[in-house]
């Protein structure tokens, strides 16, 4: 455990939950979602925006980190808080799932992972111990565990063995950590399988973590399916422990997380369709090259308060994507990071008023989800060209 | 005239000449830089983050915004200050330019120009009517004449039209300018013949314009073709009124041309290298991707006050560039716009002390400049690629 109380619940509601992270680089109160910055850089902002957007925690990416610059470099300027002039709280992902996802081969033993860059093909081999370690040295406020992630579709033996490996991988992380005032969090895997959901859940819990995540969920599966493991995992996990949603970024992905339980959420999705012209509102994403836009003098979202919509006219927008100006991706980027601030920051209050429900029900019946084939189709694609980055 | 007197030259100093403009978006001192913001937008700038480099005045460019996104929204969303939140000065360019250089077809005429859209090859005509209806409707500060450009290496008797066409343009121009409190330019042609440059200098001093431009260098001649050119044409303009030298904006040749009694610079230069990875420094140009700087924990140019240099590691843009992130382009676009305004305000400063000769020649012997064939042949492929836009 760290020397300090990590998580404080503060109050939950019909399932949900609020509460107070500490970490070495200030409180974070939750539910929170934390905008991604791979790269040591949240695309397109510098820190000060992403401050003044509201956020004081993000999340970087060790495996991109380790191929780029690499870990000697960030340690050499200072740590990866220095590095890229952010004091607030960061999470490093343990760069487990950008292995599966990203590299373009590996090959796995229970020692470790052997994989190739998808950058130039070089070899490398990353074991439960080196994660510690390169994350201990990066200096992020919370880290996770190396996992084994299976896919949609794998076989049930298959996934059975990934979730062994990653309970005993969990068992080396947790010998190999040495910072204790770094926050080491689990992950919970068991593929589309409730039972082993159950088993993952009841191993990790033994372990006695700082804090779980949920991994292996929105690989591709249909979201009924997703929101029943997220329910049933949630409630497995320790109360006084905080649980970590990976992945999960559209806002109503997000209202139905903390419906059930979840208190920590990143993704790249509000950004990544920010920089394609797709802006949240209440009533759902609109897409700012719609003709209508055009001419409009008023803000994207007249409701909003993000500096985009303070700033500009919708037609001003339209006509900076129109022209594919730089600008463009960086006030659609400050538009939805504040959407998704300003939502999480209402379900807060909405559980300390004790009417959470009532919120969730008033922005689920306006919100117009994505249609669900859709979704599915785009996150397919989404899965494909990240593989063939490669 | 404008109702009020537009420039005043407060001291001159071995050629070099610091004054004030005077435009209803505030005082201007000169001699000044305009970034180019030819879309409504200096690329990847906010509107603030330009005026907290130091900037108070902009260019903007008529014939990107009467192609997209059409002079009519600007005008419904209140006029290009309005549009794009820049409440200081900005200087419109006619369009002459870029019909020369960007459309792929043009059909002259003494009436005006016919030419088509290089964005969608749709056909469309401007009058010296039209440029300056255009350009009080945008409402700039700042409004140039309509002139015909020629090309390094056109013929005498080609040079000579165009200078006589740009003449007969410039006198309807000064006709169909009604609001007044517009400073309207004139611009001087005539090839790279002396005799030229002085017929059409005399000419246009003869309508008495609140400005002088200085047009058609800068288009892949001899540098020292270009200085001269400037120095000969300089001196026959009338001192109480500005000179600008369009389109010139590399470090050194700004120096050159402040000491030919120039006033006012505009290039898109010193952005564009900055998109490449090319910064300024007062030893002249260093490449951010060279090998030296990713491991460097100082920033790139350790006497440099921009929020670049004051923030972040040289390590850290090198990253940045590296990994084909957007913040590098705003980083690198800060700090050298930032080198540009320290160095124009430096020679506002040498010309008050009476020691802007000392001043340039310890520049000039400091700044390796861009190798002459390196440099011609970088300006040739890029008016070649500008016109394979087409």
């Amino acid at each position: 455990m760290p020397p300090y109380q990590h998580f404080h619940l503060i109050k939950t509601c019909d399932g949900a939950r609020t509460g107070e992270l500490n970490t070495l680089h200030g409180k974070v109160l939750t539910p929170v979602f934390l905008p991604v910055g791979s790269q040591a850089t949240v695309k397109s902002l510098t820190p000060g925006e992403i401050r003044d957007t509201g956020f004081n925690m993000i999340l970087a990416n060790t495996y991109h980190l380790y191929l780029r610059p690499g870990i000697d470099v960030i340690e050499k300027m200072g740590g990866l808080h220095r590095f890229m002039a952010w004091d607030g709280a960061i999470l490093t992902d343990s760069g487990g799932y950008q292995v599966f996802s990203l590299a373009p081969l590996r090959r796995l033993s229970d020692d470790g992972v052997m994989f190739r860059s998808h950058i130039d093909g070089t070899e490398h081999f990353i074991t439960p111990e080196l994660a510690i370690q390169y994350q201990e040295t990066l200096g992020a406020d919370i880290i996770m565990v190396l996992d084994e992630c299976s896919a949609y579709g794998d076989r049930s033996e298959k996934i059975q063995a990934a979730m062994d490996r990653t309970h005993r991988w969990a068992e080396r992380c947790l010998h190999a950590w040495k910072k204790r005032d770094q926050a080491l969090y689990a992950i919970v895997q068991g593929g589309m399988s409730p039972p082993l959901r159950e088993k993952s859940a009841q191993f990790l819990r033994s372990l006695d973590f700082p804090g779980y995540a949920i991994g292996g969920l929105s690989v591709g599966e249909p979201k009924e399916i997703t929101l029943a493991l997220v329910a049933q995992t949630a409630s497995l996990l320790p109360a006084d422990r905080p649980r970590y949603l990976m992945g999960v970024g559209a806002p109503d992905d997000i209202v139905q997380g903390v419906a059930r339980g979840v208190d920590i959420f990143d993704s790249a999705l509000p950004t990544r369709v920010a920089r394609n012209g797709a802006l949240f509102t209440r009533q759902g994403r609109v897409n700012i090259r719609r003709a209508a836009f055009q001419n409009l003098e008023g803000p994207v979202d007249p409701t909003c308060d993000c500096y985009t919509c303070r700033t500009f006219s919708a037609a001003y927008l339209s006509h900076l994507f129109r022209s594919e100006e730089l600008l463009a991706l960086r006030l659609a980027t400050l538009h939805n990071l504040r959407f998704i601030y300003n939502l999480v920051g209402q379900m807060r209050g909405a559980i300390l008023d004790g009417t959470f429900t009532q919120f969730r029900d008033d922005f689920l019946a306006g919100y117009r989800t994505t249609d669900e084939p859709v979704r599915l189709a785009q996150k397919q694609k989404w899965l494909k060209e990240r593989g063939a980055q490669q």
